[in-house]
Order: C-alpha cells, then sequence, then structure tokens
C-alpha cells in the first residue's frame, strides 16, 4: 500500500506500522492525520517521543519507568517498603495504582521466564529483586505475574529463591472477576473460586 | 492512567492518545514500546514524522499527498488524461490504485459535503476541479464518493454543477461485493444488484 505514496510519507507510513499492534492500514489512516496537523502540532509529536526516550529511565530500585534516579514510589515515605509487589512490566504497576488501594513497594520483572522465547532468568530483573530483600526490610513479596503458563512458571521460580531466605511469598488470589458471569468462565478459574471460597 | 507516569512518558501517552482511533491504553502500550526502542530508532521515527510534514504538499493539479509540485499521476503521460475520477481523500486514490486496473486521474475532494458538520462545498477543492474542466481535455467525470448520505450529496452536487460543462459524468456501481455472501447484504444493495443486473 505504502508503495502508492511519495517518500516521505511511505516512511512515515512504515514508521507507524512498525509499532505493535498497527496493521498497513491503521498506519497509513496515521500518517494521513499526521499531515493534517499544524506545524507546531507536528513538532509536539515529534519533541514528546524524543524528550521521553531520552528523559525515561529504568528506576535504580524496582526497575519501573521514571524520569528521576529513584521513582516516585521507592522515594515516598508514605508507602509501605516492607512489601513488593511483583510485576511483569511497567503497564502492570499502573493496573495496580489504579486501584488506590495498594500502598506497598513493585518490582518489574521487565518480562517472565518463557523458554520459547529464549527469556531465562538471567534475561529479568531478578538479581536486582534479591538485592533489595538482603538487609531484611521486606517482609513480603506478592508474585503479581499473569496467571498464564509464563506467569505461573515465574512466580513458582522466584518463590523458591526468596522462601529460603524468609521472606513471606504471597500469590494473588485466583477467582471469579467481579461483574462477570459465572456462565462464561472456565473451569479452572470456577473450581479456584469454589475451592478459595470466603465465608460472609 | 497517565497520571501514574512519569511526566515525559504522559506527555507522550496524551501524544498517541491524541491520534483518530488510538485509546488510552493502546497510546500507554505504544509510549512504552517507543522506550524499548534504540536511541536512532526514536530518532528515526521523530524524523519520519517531521519529514512526511514539511516535504508532503497538495498536488496543485489533483490535490493529493506529494512532494512535488504536480504528483506523479498527473505528471505521468501514460495516464488518461481524458477521465478525472472523483474521491473523498488520499486513502481511496491509494484503494483505485490497488486494483491496476484504473488509468485515469484523480480528484480528492478532501472531505465530503456534510451540512451537519459545517461542511460546505467551499470547504472542498470544487473550484480546482472545476478549474481542470476548462479546457475540453476532459471528457469523463467518474464519481467515486463512498456510497453514504454524505457521498450520494457531494457527487449529485457535483454532477449537477459539471453536466452543464458538457462533460459525461458517472457514477460507482452498485451491487454486490465479490466474495461477499448475498444473505448479509442489505435490502437495497441486492435491490441495486438485481436492477442492474448484467447478461453473461
Amino acid at each position: 500500500m505504502a508503495e502508492y505514496n511519495p517518500l516521505p510519507l511511505t516512511k512515515l507510513i512504515e514508521q507507524f506500522a512498525s509499532l505493535p499492534g498497527i496493521g498497513i492500514k491503521t498506519a497509513q489512516r496515521l500518517a494521513f492525520y499526521m499531515l493534517t496537523l499544524s506545524k507546531q502540532q507536528a513538532e509536539d509529536f515529534a519533541a514528546a517521543v524524543l524528550e521521553a526516550h531520552e528523559k525515561i529511565k529504568r528506576c535504580s530500585v524496582c526497575q519501573n519507568f521514571t524520569d528521576q534516579p529513584v521513582c516516585s514510589i521507592c522515594s515516598a515515605d508514605e508507602r509501605d517498603h516492607s512489601v513488593i509487589c511483583v510485576v511483569e512490566g511497567p503497564k502492570d504497576v499502573v493496573a495496580f495504582e489504579r486501584t488506590r488501594e495498594y500502598k506497598g513497594t513493585y518490582h518489574v520483572l521487565n518480562g517472565l521466564i518463557s523458554p520459547m522465547d529464549g527469556i531465562g532468568p538471567d534475561q529479568l530483573s531478578i538479581k536486582e529483586l534479591l538485592a533489595r530483600l538482603g538487609d531484611g526490610m521486606v517482609t513480603e513479596v506478592i508474585m503479581a505475574t499473569n496467571p498464564t503458563v509464563e506467569g505461573e512458571a515465574t512466580a513458582m521460580y522466584l518463590s523458591k529463591i526468596i522462601k529460603p531466605l524468609g521472606v513471606k511469598v504471597t500469590r494473588l488470589a485466583y477467582g471469579i472477576p467481579v461483574g462477570g458471569e459465572l456462565e462464561f468462565a472456565d473451569e479452572v478459574t470456577l473450581f479456584k473460586a469454589l475451592e478459595n471460597r470466603n465465608e460472609i
């Protein structure tokens, strides 16, 4: 499709099409839209890309995105630094923060153990996680990886390393999603919900 | 969602979210992806935005996107300059070019007449279209606007202006889409397909 457009436009379409989840038709639509913007708007867009790429680094403690050496959560006195919630990526931190209920800290693994994709423990920020457990301040590590094969395997792997350090390791509860319909819950989820039923 | 991210990242998410059809979750995913790129890749992306915006103009003849004063179709000797296919936007030119069958030229209206959206004939490149019909070289104008209320209204409006100039005005055929299923065709489409049936 790009071949029918002038070169600078083709190049912009290809850039958009290289983004995850953006097909060639959407890329063309986005590129065409870009051309309808004012010069200032286009410059702002390009500047936002460069500025984010330049200023956003990894927090030296939890490995989440930050524009400071230590992120706002890790450096906050009012957070409970005795609890670490271990997640796959920065988007999971955003998801937990949206609940406005969790007051502990996070650790971003930057992936999950997945031998099929050639990702082993060494590719994840496990070394940095263990370094946080050395001083005895942390009493609980919550495994909040996705309930998938890779998420479970990573949680199991980490718990086997962390438990011997005398730190409590917990896992997110399985159950029926709030607002969901029982009819559409899969068998394993329903069994877990039944098994972990609570008295009301 | 953006509020839980550092400012330069929030700004990038907002830039992506301002694009048509990109919601806040997709915008966050794209922004996070941007941060995983190399410095060179991020710079290439930003440069593509700026370069396309700077170099891509409107063809002075057909009003399609081009990086030349006159686009490659309007300046091609092998195209049939006696036929003009009138379309709503540049994406429609790409769609027709993909058929590799149409050998005439185009005219990009840059919109459709839509009183509800405050778009009248003056906002479209109708003046430029009429200017192309002045020298008697053009013998046919094909109305290839979408088969929607606005597309039909625009085609009717233009045909009323162009016919008195002694130029043949045609409209794309209505019918069942190739590869579609009759069962899912709407009544009006099916009626048009029946009405315009061809001997085989």
